[in-house]
């Protein structure tokens, strides 16, 4: 999507360690007209699908989980990160690592929100190694829901996390994918996928 | 706003502990149409205001907040809580006592995204002591931007925190007001203020 590539190329600021910082309109201030229009990409990408749900994981996957379901007209569910051991209710839960965070979560969703009737499109903001995704996935899976495939707003290829689903047959869609991004020039190159 | 009303009285649920739980419709799935709904009744209340930017909190304020700055054609700006003595770069930062999760956290807004120059509509989904509020009012003052008021989706008044606030000038706004529940009978007394 040329509007988000210009926007990183713009205001994306790369860090060490394959850091790209992009709170200025993705992840702590969040531009909803650019969120609006990566849903409607979507909506194009998979308005045939029968999505009934959009699932993501709190929190800066909600805001673009949000203007996604607003154009599938379907709820969007977001899954929440949990430190306690102690799993209440009836849940779907699954373990994630987070490099930015250096832990391993619990991620939960209530079982009454996801049924083996309906048809997901998973979302989020960014996608780098797919820890994340793959946790959502996995709770996909548990719920007997069908996976429609994946709605990224930035992958970053080079840490091979997309390719990896792709690989497994899972559908991946990302509205910027960066092939690669240097932190001492400021570089970056985008690439395409499918 | 009749509309939130009718909902909490058919799909909310009351605890035991002043619990009223929404997660079919407001913080785990999330009825954007009815967000929407939410962000249309602020933009009624506020329109005049010469509102820039949209304050909310991490993680279930971010999807009523993205909904209502759609309406205002500005960004929405979420806090982030961290439990990190380390504060980086150059934020603003409240402490916020949370009784769900028995802790005090460290609130943090980036310094870029909030200016003097800005007006402000604080955002979020529920309302009840009012320490989140009072973290952001503390955050909004600290940037020096003018502080138009506060939009609320459910206000449980029994708990005294929007009136608090209200006695000190603030202007509160909450599309639900509930002045009374009941764990036992789960009878629901909604009020009105202003």
């Amino acid at each position: 999507m040329k509007l988000l590539e210009e926007r990183i190329l713009s205001d994306g600021k790369i860090y060490e360690g394959n850091v790209l910082k992009v709170d200025s309109f993705l992840n702590h201030q969040l531009d909803v007209k650019l969120l609006s229009e990566i849903g409607a990409e979507l909506k194009r990408l998979y308005g045939n699908c029968g999505i009934t749900k959009i699932l993501t994981i709190e929190a800066s996957g909600i805001g673009v989980g949000c203007m996604v379901a607003q154009f599938f007209d379907c709820p969007l569910l977001f899954a929440k990160k949990t430190k306690t051991i102690n799993i209440k209710g009836d849940v779907y839960h699954s373990c994630v690592e987070s490099f930015t965070h250096q832990c391993v979560y619990d991620v939960i969703v209530s079982k009454d929100f996801l049924k083996s009737e309906d048809t997901v499109l998973i979302v989020d903001d960014f996608l780098a190694k797919g820890n994340a995704l793959n946790g959502l996935i996995d709770i996909v899976n548990q719920s007997g829901a069908r996976l429609a495939g994946c709605g990224i707003a930035i992958e970053k290829a080079f840490q091979g996390g997309g390719d990896a689903l792709r690989q497994k047959g899972i559908r991946v869609e990302s509205m910027a994918i960066i092939e690669q991004m240097d932190s001492g020039t400021g570089e970056i190159i985008f690439g395409t996928r499918n």
